[in-house]
C-alpha cells in the first residue's frame, strides 16, 4: 500500500521546501503543480488559469463536505471553483492510488481520509513568514514588509476558506492532523531528514 | 547546556506515559508528582493538597504573565493557588538547571522560556481520551462513559484555565508549541521512541 504524506501549510512557513526535501529523502513523488498540470491536462484549462481559481474563495451557497456532490460535468463556465475542485480531487486520488508520494495543499488530507495518509501541518508566527517571503522574493517582485505582511495574511485566509468550505473542517485546527510542526527557527532541510526518519520509523 | 522537554497534553491523551518512556528513553529526569513533591518539601503543604490546588482554577483580579510578580510569601493562607504556582515555577526552574529533564504541564513551556525547551503537546478526539480514561480506571473508581467525559471536559477547562490565567497565551494553541502530535490510534510506546530519536537528531 502507497505512503500518503499531506503536507497543509501556512503561507512562507517552508512547506514547499520541507515537501519536496522530504519526498527526495524518501524517494516518493511529490505532488504540488504537478496536479495542477494533470488537471489541465485532462481539460481546456491552463495551469495559470487553475492555480488563480484554486487560489480563490469558493462561492456556492452549500458544501460538498459529508459526500454530497453535484454534477457538474458541463458547469465549467458558470461555476469554475467547484468544477476545478472536482477535478483536483479526482487527480488527487489517482495520483495517491498510483504511487507513495507527498501532496501539498489542495484538501488532500479530506481527500485521501480513506488511504489513511500521514497528515501534515506546518506553520510559524506571522513575522518568521512575513521575513521569510520577503526573502523568497523574485527580482521582479518589490513588495515591501507591510504590503506583504497584508499578502501573506490574505492568502492564508483564501486557503482556510477553501479548505474550510471543501472540507466542512477547519484549516490549522490541530484535531485535523497527525502532527503540526512550528518552523520557526528550524532548519527546513534537518526538520524534512527527520520528518522521513520518523515516516520510516511509522510505516517501515 | 541541559536538555528540556515540556510536555503539555489534553487529558486522556497519554502524557504520562509517552513522558515517561521518553525521559526513560533519553535517559533524562521525568517531572511530574516529583515537581509536586520538592514544593511539599519546602513547605508545609503536603502533596495531595498542592495537587488538588493546582487543578482548580485560580481566582485572582490579574495575572502574573508578563514578568510581573507579587510579594507571596505570607500568601499560602489567603492565596493559596497563586502561592502553589510561584513555589512551583522556583521548583521547575530549579530542577530545569540541575538536569535534562522532561516536564509534564506546569506550565513549564512558559516558566523555562528562556532556557528553549523543546515544547510538546498531545492530544486526540475526545471520544478516544474517554475510552483511554475508561480503560485505565483503577477497581475503586466506577465512572461509566457519560461521567468520565464529562470528567475529562471539566479537567481539560481547567488546565486550560490554569495555563491561560498564568501565561497569558492559549492553551493547546499550537503557535505555543513546536510540536503537537495527535494520539488517536497512535502506539504511545512507538510515539515515545520516535520523540527520543527527533530529540537527539534535534539537540545531538
Amino acid at each position: 500500500m502507497n505512503t500518503i504524506i499531506t503536507i497543509g501549510r501556512e503561507v512562507g512557513s517552508g512547506g514547499r521546501v520541507v515537501g519536496e526535501k522530504l519526498a527526495e529523502a524518501l524517494g516518493f513523488r511529490y505532488l504540488d503543480r504537478e496536479i495542477l498540470a494533470e488537471i489541465a491536462q485532462h481539460s481546456s484549462l491552463t495551469e495559470d488559469y487553475v492555480q488563480e481559481v484554486v487560489e480563490r474563495r469558493p462561492k456556492p451557497a452549500f458544501t460538498f463536505a459529508g459526500g454530497q456532490m453535484m454534477a457538474f460535468h458541463e458547469t465549467y463556465a458558470t461555476m469554475p471553483t467547484q468544477a476545478i475542485y472536482q477535478a483536483q480531487r479526482l487527480a488527487v486520488q489517482k495520483l495517491a492510488e498510483h504511487s507513495s508520494c507527498v501532496i501539498i495543499g489542495r484538501c488532500a488530507d479530506y481527500i485521501l481520509r480513506d488511504m489513511h495518509p500521514i497528515r501534515i501541518f506546518l506553520y510559524a508566527d506571522l513575522e518568521t513568514r512575513v521575513k521569510r517571503c520577503l526573502e523568497r522574493q523574485q527580482g521582479t517582485e518589490t513588495l515591501d514588509e507591510k504590503a506583504m505582511r497584508q499578502l501573506v495574511q490574505r492568502l492564508d485566509k483564501e486557503r482556510a476558506k477553501y479548505y474550510d468550505f471543501y472540507t466542512g473542517l477547519r484549516w490549522g485546527a490541530k484535531e485535523n492532523y497527525d502532527l503540526c510542526l512550528n518552523t520557526a527557527g528550524a532548519d527546513l532541510s534537518l526538520m524534512a531528514s527527520i520528518l522521513a526518519d520518523v515516516v520510516k520509523r511509522l510505516r517501515g
